[in-house]
């Protein structure tokens, strides 16, 4: 960090008091409960409109803001749905996903909040997040059990949400079969008559959640036919991959299901160098549809897989924290179909 | 969303009370400041061993998890470190950036929260932002002016930081002109003896706040030159890449820089797939220096862009923490650099 000697951007703040909402009464002459009605909103109590307008004045003078804590302590519930930040780079197909929920929930008056909890695993986990007291919770992947959940639920949580493979105990689950995914690979190469087909699996750690399931998907759709399975390890580096290229021909693979387009581009690019031709030697199919795919030459077949909107996972949330006493709900969301292009 | 019918996972949890700390107190037989002195894990205080392991074992056997927000009232000041989530798309470089802050922070005991505050602009999102009372905000691009800045120091916030081209005043600032990387891109080009050179204007929705600065490097670089400069708004899909290559003829160029690696991969298939030869007839360079360049053939040229490390950046947040009197810092944080590979 290249540090500007004696270019202060201005001369320092001197440290005023934190303005408080008794500060507020003081200046406007109305009680604290006065300044709560108004500044949240409440349209329970009747107040008159000069004293409103008194109070914002004087908030404003004072440069008060509320206390989302302290508001959500007395009310006795927050309006903060918690997500755990992904713990493993996502694509921009999640990210995308994120983006329209966090639209749809600040639409339902929601503060959407992303907590990262590096290094803390499953119930460890829970409690962390449970210290911020959220009314619904959003657990990416498989990263809470049972207890995690009651832990999360005793905090107040009214709702807590997996999305992943597979339902917890006790939370609403949006079940993500990425199985699904390697099926629909697996079916396709298999009916372009390709019978020793390949499975490139991710060495970076933390994606073995999204690939372990795959490979079990394209076992699934080749079980009972003759073709052969083979389990391609491969980090996401060109030495590696070029590694992978030189041991093609002992090999002897007529197709790759590459994990996702990243590495299906990756593994394209080290597959020509080293002057095997793709589709004629070997098909490959990605997954995921990215842009980058289209680009490719030949362009590059994938799986096209849908999420679910964000605007029905916000629905979901708000319907779970309207009735916590309600059973848990479990929807299947994730939908897989090939796109065929000239890779395969 | 395929909703599976009458399968619930479990059956509905009964809403209990959320039990607090006077319940811990109770049942492990100690007063509520024993149980906060245990929890909070306080040195000051000396409480036998037997009396500690009642009070985790009260805790664990009631679920209760302390009230983070409850505890920054008490104490009159949180470890929160509040970082609003960026509204654009980020890329893997940001990305990692990030992570390395989150680490970085959490080691020195502060919890970073994301907070997206989607559609609130300017001191409108301060606003929302001092709702939390972080200790600490970062504030990525240019969303927040010094009355914003002064609404976060008035609600507690020690260290407001700022993640952009230009300076605010009240704030510390990093840095970060990605002016240089236009300008960078721009000398090498014209070292390669390019005089007609055109820069790439992404369409997408706020990435002005680099591409605007990134293009004023660009003009920089070649100012006193012979070299013309010709901007070339495009959107990141293929058929916009299509047309921009369909007028290539009549443009002219002999060099782009085409505003990152994506952008440069998009319109170097369309370029290709139109006869244009690379560098031949048109050198290319990209930026942000991604992996998939290296995979692109010809090898694609890049800037590489050094940010700030997340480890310094969590040094300079805790700094102004312990001393929020200080005068704001102010440091230059973006170095970039030219990556020449084959398409220049």
């Amino acid at each position: 960090m290249v540090q500007i000697p004696n270019t202060p951007a201005s001369a320092p703040t001197p440290q005023r008091a934190v303005p408080t909402s008794a500060d507020v009464a003081r200046l406007a002459g109305v009680s604290r409960a006065t300044v709560s009605y108004v500044l949240n909103n409440t349209s329970a109590v009747r107040i008159s409109e000069p004293t409103r307008r008194r109070v914002h004045e004087a908030a404003k003078e004072l440069g008060y803001v509320p206390h989302a804590a302290a508001r959500s302590l007395r009310a006795g519930q927050s309006r903060m749905v918690l997500m755990p930040s992904p713990t493993v780079p996502v694509g921009p197909l999640y990210g995308r996903f994120i983006n329209e929920l966090q639209w749809a929930l600040s639409r339902l008056e929601y503060t959407v909040v992303q907590y990262g909890t590096l290094g803390l695993q499953g119930d460890e986990a829970a409690r962390a997040w449970a210290e911020l007291r959220p009314v619904a919770v959003l657990v990416p992947g498989s990263r809470v059990g049972p207890q995690g959940v009651a832990v999360l639920q005793r905090s107040g949580a009214r709702a807590v949400v997996t999305l992943g493979p597979e339902a917890v105990e006790g939370a609403h689950a949006l079940l993500m079969d990425h199985a699904a995914v390697g099926q629909v690979a697996a079916t396709h190469l298999y009916a372009r008559g390709r019978r020793r087909i390949g499975v490139v699996l991710p060495e970076e750690p933390g994606l073995e959640i999204y690939s372990a399931p795959r490979l079990d998907g394209v076992r699934r759709g080749l079980r009972g036919t003759d073709a052969v399975v083979t389990e391609l390890p491969l980090a996401h580096d060109e030495e590696a991959a070029a590694r992978l290229a030189e041991r093609w021909p002992e090999l002897g693979l007529d197709a790759v299901f590459a994990y996702n387009d990243e590495y299906a581009m990756l593994l394209m690019r080290a597959l020509q160098d080293a002057g095997v031709r793709i589709p004629e030697d070997t098909a490959l199919i990605g997954s995921d549809d990215l842009m980058l795919g289209r680009l490719l030459r030949p362009r590059l077949s994938t799986v096209h897989i849908e999420l679910p909107s964000g605007r029905e996972l916000a629905e979901l949330v708000d319907r779970a924290v309207r009735d916590p006493a309600a059973a848990p709900e479990r929807h299947e969301v994730l939908g897989a179909a090939v796109i065929q292009r000239e890779s395969t």
